[in-house]
């Protein structure tokens, strides 16, 4: 199989995974399940994946990751939103 | 930095994001928050980012997305097992 082709249905199937965590705590308003120092490690690994991507000139491996970086600050500006309010 | 360096930091931190969740599962032995649907997409996802680091010959993202993979498939058996006891 093409490698990007590969890349990006992996990438496509991993951001997806995601996405019903988000909605979940938009549509709840709850965070207390979440910790707050994990979703920042993770923001940071997902980061420097990014950057590897970049390193390595490899598409999917950025698009995919900047997807989650997306999502998981969204969750974290969620966290502080909802968790100032108890 | 050195590329290789680059990706097992990354693939440290976005797997040391992952273990609070599997201790949570276990110590909690509540699987309602989990969807199922989610963890198989994601599994399905993590797995085919293995192959794709075989393809590309790329240590880090064959290593973290392979314990990636274990640490859900561990969710998976936790799920099967304490959703059955409802």
């Amino acid at each position: 199989m093409n490698e990007n082709i590969l890349g990006i249905v992996a990438g496509v199937l991993t951001s997806v995974s995601m996405i019903p965590q988000l909605i979940k705590v938009i549509r709840e308003k709850n965070v207390e399940d979440i910790s707050l120092l994990m979703l920042l490690v993770l923001i940071s690994g997902l980061s420097l994946w990014v950057w590897y991507g970049f390193e390595k000139d490899e598409l999917p491996i950025i698009i995919s990751n900047a997807f989650a970086v997306l999502v998981n600050i969204s969750l974290l500006i969620c966290y502080i939103k909802y968790n100032n309010k108890k």
